[in-house]
């Protein structure tokens, strides 16, 4: 039997309520029911007035509801609702575990349709007012993360990031250290400058610039919210900058 | 002498109206001029309603304004208006060539802002359904350009593409065989699948499957709009989805 609902996965984007699209706002508002990763934002679910909201996880693996388990919900909410909101943080198509949604949804026959979002190294690098790309220095980008779900194989995270002339890493903070020796190990250079933007957009916003060496010698200090590390030569020359503009922040919080 | 206004460099995003951020539609609303690229939609320039319009490029290098050009009517909008907003597709942080404008804004005193964008990849997968990552397939993701801007040094794109587990090149449609026989001469299998989707976000929206040895065959057929690759083994148990999808949103349009 075809569901009745349709089952909306939309991008939170970073974490500023005004960073998410217009077509999310939209949706949030026409809302019958929208289950929320915990790190969503108030003032964003508020938008959804008419709406039933249930906090399905994720934050780093803990408190989070077994992916088979929200599949479960989703589907059973399209029979009962028009629209269905799974509203996820940043972009639902990069590290959003979307695909699992997603097939759990067409194998059992409920429409579905997806809205990005502003992912996290985008929205940090509007803030740190430094471009992923370059002329002359960084010509492409790679967005990796050395963490392995439960259950997967290990996979080789550093050879994309050292060949890559920018690297976004996500959900990669708590393994800092590892991550510095590894690239390392594997031929980057010790002086290779990083910044790492926790709270992106939101008034927590830190921001804090170093080397790799600098990375692997320390754990980084007190960040409990969600981070994304910034690898790769454009940052050099603008590292003094971004030192100001983490101190400005601070004074403006 | 400090500029009495504001430059916001704004991403419009992939294409669709709605995909525009709430951030981004509030100031196109109070913009007293708008310095825009030539592919933006015509909806998101109306949201603008007390601004000057002002097209300044690009599109593939043709009819492009100088970016020496483009600075420095920034800077002298900035002398005579509060709101200045230079408008970018996509996001000003990829591919965007942000970082030129950032510096000639920053030496000349002027106050500026950045306000980021869904960018092509992003909203593509979105309308395909098929995620950038994916688990036990897929941790990372190369966003590569093969285009060389004028005076600008070749760069080793295929690198990183190779070392990815899913690729998006952008500017890439017209340098397809290149590409194609660029990978696979350097160990891409033939069979890679891919997905080139043009126009995404838009009722003209068209998208074609096929795998990395098709591509090397025979030209890309009648693309002419903005268009974005996406290769990877993601793609590859999807394929009949995709056909099926893009037949889909022909019907629709």
């Amino acid at each position: 039997m075809k569901a009745a609902g349709t089952v909306y996965l939309v991008g939170a984007g970073p974490g500023a309520p005004d960073l998410l699209t217009l077509r999310a706002a939209d949706l949030l508002r026409r809302a019958d029911i929208v289950f929320h990763d915990a790190l969503v934002h108030p003032d964003t679910l508020a938008l959804a007035v008419r709406a039933e909201k249930i906090a399905v996880g994720k934050r780093c693996g803990r408190h989070s509801t077994a992916q088979r388990f929200i599949n479960k919900r989703l589907i059973d909410a399209a029979q009962r609702h028009a629209i269905v909101v799974r509203l996820k943080g940043g972009d639902p198509m990069l590290f959003g575990r979307a695909q699992e949604e997603i097939d759990a949804l067409s194998a059992a026959s409920v429409s579905f349709d997806i809205v990005p979002g502003i992912t996290a190294a985008l929205a940090a690098s509007a803030e740190l007012g430094i471009s992923l790309t370059r002329r002359g220095v960084s010509r492409n980008v790679a967005f990796i993360t050395p963490r392995t779900g439960r259950g997967e194989k290990q996979h080789d995270w550093a050879r994309s990031a050292l060949a890559a002339d920018t690297c976004a890493i996500y959900m990669g903070v708590g393994e800092a250290q590892h991550i510095a020796a590894t690239l390392m190990a594997r031929g980057a250079s010790p002086d290779l400058p990083l910044v790492v933007v926790e709270n992106s957009t939101l008034a927590t916003q830190r921001s804090v610039a170093l080397r790799l060496a600098d990375l692997l010698a320390a754990a980084l200090p007190g960040i409990t919210g969600p981070a994304v590390i910034l690898l790769g030569e454009v940052y050099r020359r603008a590292l003094p900058e971004i030192v100001a503009f983490a101190e400005k922040r601070t004074d403006a919080a």
